[in-house]
């Protein structure tokens, strides 16, 4: 069976946890704990040399990691993942714009004051990290002020990528009500069917 | 034709300009000055809401951004992007890696280095991005002391994403002499027809 070894509080291992939600597809979750160094030892490094979830193990033993590369190796063939070449490359643009101008700013701006408590030696970084955070919200509000959803007409793992630390930003002090596309569209993502947020399945479940 | 938006000196853009060699595809090329606002004018904005290079304009009039989406889009059918389901996922994998990893470390040191002159008050974000860069290094070294590319036997678009910025990575103070596998890396792909470097792009053409 298809092993995932993540956190279902970290954005990048929910998005996986959602694909196969939304896809049914089965598969054992293996909870990491980052703080305690499960990324950090001799078995682990194994399976992703970058020591970072998620990581998923295929039944061949083999091993692929990146986020956003395994949503796209679990959803082809689903339509969240359209045949034409265009909107495929269109789904890729937005995911690298999530993990190069969203996820440094939003993600670790709630890492450090969730999860850190917002220290003292952290806060400059902290607030250097608003004004990026909402550069790329910016981006995402023009775009969903006119479509419902990132690439097409219906979800694709392009909405998944940028849905998982959109949703929590709030949590990284970006308050997102002066973005109502993003707010319609979270709803939209919300009303398909199987979808569980990040919170219900934490209370469903310790064992993430 | 094929209009590309970009600046030959970034590693993003000569990613994109160096796929179309080893390719054979056709292009206009349009140099874009960041440092005289090229990339904020309404018209480019129009085209990328991000304010970045490379973007690349389809003669439908649609245009698409991000460098590693680009190279998916431009080298489909091409053995630069093998059909293996799971070989391309493991591509996908490493320019993921290379847009997390590798190019906030290594191109931003580059840039505060060779572009802005190292700044006294840059000089910490500068030597703070060394140990991130020596990471990526690390990981790519260990796979590289095993396979001579990043995905299976031959070159493909991971390698073209990788090698774009570590090969100038010592304009951003890493000295490369201690990774051997990068440096045999480096000559496989010199060694491709048609294979040009961002350097003899620049001296050919003043026009980038
Ligand atoms: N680009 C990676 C980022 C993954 C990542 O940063 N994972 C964090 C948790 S959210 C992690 O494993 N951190 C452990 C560490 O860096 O030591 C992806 O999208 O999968
Ligand atoms: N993730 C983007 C990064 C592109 C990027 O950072 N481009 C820089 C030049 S290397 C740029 O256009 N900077 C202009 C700006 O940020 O204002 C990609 O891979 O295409």
């Amino acid at each position: 069976m298809l092993r995932i070894y993540g956190d279902i509080q970290s954005g990048n291992c929910y998005k996986v946890k959602l694909l196969c939600l939304l896809l049914d597809i089965q598969h054992e979750w293996v909870h990491m704990d980052i703080v305690a160094g499960d990324t950090r030892n001799e078995l682990f490094l194994q399976k992703n040399p970058n020591a970072k979830v998620p990581v998923i193990s295929l039944d061949s033993g083999r091993n692929l990691w990146e986020s956003n590369a395994i949503l796209n190796y679990l959803a082809e063939g689903s339509p969240l993942l359209p045949q034409d070449p265009l909107q495929r490359a269109t789904i890729l643009q937005w995911q690298f714009f999530e993990q190069y101008s969203h996820e440094p700013y939003i993600a670790v701006a709630r890492y450090i004051n969730k999860y850190l408590g917002l220290p003292a030696e952290r806060a400059d970084e902290y607030h250097a990290k608003q004004a990026g955070g909402h550069k790329a919200l910016a981006v995402m509000e023009q775009h969903l002020a006119i479509c419902p959803y990132f690439v097409g007409e219906a979800m694709t793992i392009a909405d998944i990528s940028l849905y998982a630390y959109t949703r929590v930003a709030h949590e990284g002090g970006f308050d997102l009500s002066a973005y109502p596309g993003i707010n319609r569209w979270f709803a939209r993502i919300e009303a398909q069917p199987k979808f569980q947020s990040m919170q219900q399945l934490l209370i469903a479940d310790g064992g993430y």
